[in-house]
Order: C-alpha cells, then structure tokens, then sequence
C-alpha cells in the first residue's frame, strides 16, 4: 500500500458557497469522506498547508509549497497536492524549477466544481492523481479529467470544461481508460543525484502581451518600477512592429540595463522562433531570449526562479538554452 | 460572375525571403499569376494598399483598410483582403467594428507559407475566401485552411501549422468540404441600414495579462502614461489576487478616473464570470467592465473603438453590454 501525503492548499476543490461567492474552508467534510474511502487503497496522511482560491497563489506559497515537499518527500512514496485550478498551471510549472532532480511523484490535482456536489470532478481528479503515486509517475505532474500531464507543459485553456488543462507542445504523460493508465511519454529516468530545494524566486517579473499599436513608452516604465525580468509575447510565430511604435530600441535599453527579456508567441500552440522573419531578427538583434516553444506559465516561472538563482545575464541565457525538465522540446540552438 | 476586389497589405502571402528574413513585396509574380488563374471564374481587380508584415499593422492601418472597403464596396460583389496572420485576427475584429451594417462579404486571408512555394497555402487560402464572396456570407471573415471563420472570433492558436485559426467560443461559419461549402452558423441577417464607416480608434489601450504576484503599482503607471483603457486578463473562470498585493483598489482608482478596465480570462476557451468566487466579485466591485466570452482580440479592438466614439463610461459599457457581430454569445447581464 503506497504511503502519500496530500497537502491541501485550497481552491474549487475545497470551497463551499459563502455570502462573498465560492471560497475555500479548511478541511470540507466532504474532502475527508472521499480520502476515507481512499484509505481502502492508500495510506493516506491530510495536511492542510494553505486555505486560498490560487488566483491568490503566489511566489511565496510556492516556496510554502515546495518546502513541504522537499522536507516530507522521504517519508512518502509520493505527495498529491490539492489546489485551486486558475494557478495551477503556474504552481506546477514553478515547482518543476524549485524542486530539482525529483525522484518520487509529486501530482497536483483539484477540481472545476466543489467536492460534495453531484456533478462534482473533485472525487475522480483525486482519483487520478493518486493513481499516479501508484504508477510511480516521477516528477512534477498535474492529474486531471483522466489525463496526467507534465507540470511545465500544462496550461489551464478552459473556464468551465471538465477539461480545463491541455499539455501544450507535448504529448499527455499518460490518459486513464477502463483498463487503467496508459503511460505515453515516457518520464525522464529519476537522476541519480539527490532532490534539491532551490526555492528562491524573483517576483519583479513583467509579462506584456503585446497588442497591435503597443506604446514603447511602457519599456521604460518597467525600467523604472524596478522590473528585473520581462517575458514578451509577440505575434505568430515570432513578429513585434516596428513601424512608427519601434519597440526594439526599448527591448535592447533593458537587456542592455540586465534586464532579461524572454520573447515568446501569444499563440497558444506550437513554437515561436524569431529568426523567420524581418519583424522577428530585429527582436533577436537586441539581445532577447527565445523561448521556443516554452508555454507562458513555464516561460514567467523560469525566468522568476533565474533570477532567483543569478543576476548574471549569461546564467541565464545558459539556464533559458537548458531543458530541465520538457519544458523545451524545439530544438534550437539559444545561446 | 462575381466582381471581386482584392485589398493587398502584404504578409507572408506576399512575402520573399531577403537578407533580413522573410518580408512582403508589393505585388508578387506568384500571386499575379494565381490571381490570372482565378480571373476565369472571377471578375478580379488587384490593389496594393500596403505592403507590411502584418506584426506592423496597427490601428492607422486598420483605419486606412476600413476606408478602402467602405469605399469600394458599392462597385463589388465583396472584398477580399491578403494579410499576414500574425495580427489578422485583430484587424478582422477592428473592421467588423468599423463597419457598421456590413451587407456584402468582406474576407481577410493569408497563408502559413508564402505563394509561389511548392507547399504554401496561399492558393488554397485565397480560393476559400473568393468561394466565400461567391456564397454571399455577409460581414467580416477569415478564410482559411478551408474554414471561414467569424472576424470577431477567429484566434491565432498555431504558429506554423497550416490550420492556423480557430473560431473561439463559436461555431466556424463554414467549412468546404469535396462537394463545396457547409454554412455552419447563421449569419445575421444583412440589416436594412445603410453600411456606417466608424473608424475613429483610440490607441492608448493597454492588455495586462496577469502573472501570480503582479504588482498592483503597474495600474498607477498606467494611469501616469495616460492610457484611457484596460483589458485585464485574469485567471480562470475570472479571479485576480488580493493577499498581499490587493489589484482591486487600483482598478477602481482607474475607474473612478474615467479609465474603463474590462476583465477577462487568460483561458483561451469558454466564457469568465467574475461573478462565481469571491476573487472575481471583489474585482466586479471596482465597476470593472466584464468581457465576458469575447476573445481578447474582440475584446481589445472594441474597446479602441468604443473609446473612439465616446469617453462616457455607461455609454461604453452600453458598447460592451451590446452584441455587435456575434463577438458575445454568453447570456449574462453586463450593466
């Protein structure tokens, strides 16, 4: 009988109607009969580390988070973590940085309805998540509607859909059917060395996605708020205009200034790669970072904890031209 | 045979490789002799109107291709516009604004490829749209990858695959299939008034797609450069943070300026409604504006149009309690 730890943090899962709208409680009742119910199969231990919505998950309950893990990680066979669904995607893209060299599973789930209602997903998002304990899923995964995804590569696409995450730009980690998990990527071998905790982060992030007609003036205001990192979504597969708006001579102040900047797609799917077209190379010219074929979520949560890391603009090239855990899949020399 | 203009403005369908990258010529021998081809089934007139990478078409464009259109239209069957894809989601949005009463097709097409290359999509693309003119559908469309799309619908979700679009919270208008097109969704009725050019656009918008830990400053600094309008993109089903870093109280000093922040959901599909959970309603409470389940492309282009028709905050949210085109099909009280 696999021993899993579930850290509750909150979210849909846990919330109850009150006068303000949905928000979370403690421990729902109706929580603790389903993991009553689990107990037949696992060894379950509860521990609510957190009571928030995640849209008020922030980098300091992903340190909160990702400690919990790495301190109780070697008395489990795995840790399932509840948690609201607007975030999680970040959560588990943040986690898959903090938490180094994972070799045990480690499964966010929640639900888009709460537990103890009829039409509810909590129960069998549950479920999931523990049955990737079972199948001894290594590393950071989010288990949801039947399918296991790679924590960076998830992306929260639907509001009210039961299937409300897609693993964009890389297959599912596996799908349940009624003849149980179908494993379809095979998860990297667990490294040798041991897990580490690199949980600092750098929360002077900004993350402008650009729209016809930007203003480059909003360059420079970044510079002065104290912004040490900007991801950049510009269009298709790698454009920013530079007709009478020239943004590139503002993009190569910051980088020139330290300031990181990470260039990505507002397209949801499939890579950017600013070296096809004119509108693309002027971008590169100034020094930017490619993000390939990174989502959002993985893109702002690399960059916070590289610059938690270092201030070195090289670091972090060289930690941005790194896959540390699928996040990149496009091959692509970034450096 | 039907009278058809095409309004070129460049884009990858017009584009050569040059030192720089892939950049758009005014009229390529390719396109001429595709366009030659066509002429046996279509009265045809070529006009290059400009000559960008659509990634710098910003709003003087969309005001100089709205004039075009509104102009001609009275000598033609329907327009057809070449574009790039980067941005033609934006500008099929800002024209469906633009023009009002819209009574013959006007479709916007391009392609992944460049034409004159043995796999682009180019002649695919442009033939759809031209079919499009031929089966009358009224308004402002996408053609492509043998879809055509509402123009206040249509999203750029691929960056290099060839089924770049998709129609976000709507069905497809059509489909062609081997045995011709399939009308999916009812256009609206062509209306009885005369087809109105409203093309005054205020530029000094700014998207804010929000990060876990966004620093409520950024809405001062907005105020400082003198944006007049904001579409906030939130988390989930529509929830923004309020532990430690609190947004709602600078959204509402926006508001209380004249600013109009409209809120929507950073998920690419399904409606938000900041109304569920208590994270959404604490923002509903500033008198932020919802969005509802427009896509950010119709929600950013409507509000540069509605604030170029008034800068009175109940006649704008008047603008966005209003269904123009099909851009809202969510049946939620907005005023």
């Amino acid at each position: 009988m696999k021993k899993v730890l579930i850290l509750a943090t909150g979210g849909t899962i846990s919330s109850r109607a009150g006068e303000g709208g949905l928000a979370p409680t403690a421990a729902p009742p109706a929580l603790m009969s389903a993991l009553e119910e689990f107990r037949a199969y696992y060894d379950l231990t509860y521990r609510a580390i957190l009571n928030l919505d995640s849209s008020n998950i922030q980098s300091e309950e992903w340190q909160l988070i990702a400690r919990s893990v790495y301190e109780s990680l070697p008395q489990y066979d795995g840790i399932v973590i509840t948690h609201g669904t607007d975030t999680m995607a970040y959560t588990a893209s943040a986690l898959t940085f903090m938490l180094q060299n994972l070799n045990k599973p480690v499964v966010l789930t929640g639900s888009q309805i709460p537990i103890g209602t009829p039409l509810s997903d909590a129960r069998s998002n549950l479920a999931t998540a523990l049955a990737a304990v079972d199948h001894d899923v290594i590393g950071v995964s989010i288990a949801f509607n039947h399918k296991l995804l790679s924590g960076c590569r998830a992306v929260k696409v639907r509001t009210m859909g039961f299937d409300a995450f897609e693993s964009v730009n890389s297959p599912d980690v596996g799908e349940f059917f009624a003849d149980g998990v179908h494993l379809l990527s095979r998860r990297r071998p667990c490294k040798s060395e041991p897990c580490l905790l690199k949980d600092k982060l750098c929360n002077d992030i900004f993350l402008l996605r650009l729209i016809p007609g930007t203003n480059p003036k909003i360059f420079d205001s970044l510079l002065e708020l104290g912004y040490r990192g900007v991801v950049l979504e510009g269009f298709g597969a790698g454009g920013m205009h530079f007709v009478r708006r020239d943004l590139s001579p503002k993009i190569k102040r910051l980088v020139e200034r330290g300031v990181p900047v990470v260039v990505s797609s507002q397209c949801l799917y499939e890579q950017s790669d600013f070296s096809l077209y004119e509108v693309g190379r002027k971008v590169l010219a100034t020094g930017a970072i490619q993000s390939l074929d990174m989502t959002t979520e993985a893109a702002v949560t690399k960059l916070m904890w590289a610059l938690g890391q270092t201030s070195d603009m090289e670091e972090i090239r060289e930690i941005f031209a790194t896959d540390y855990a699928g996040e990149i899949t496009f091959e692509h020399l970034n450096a």
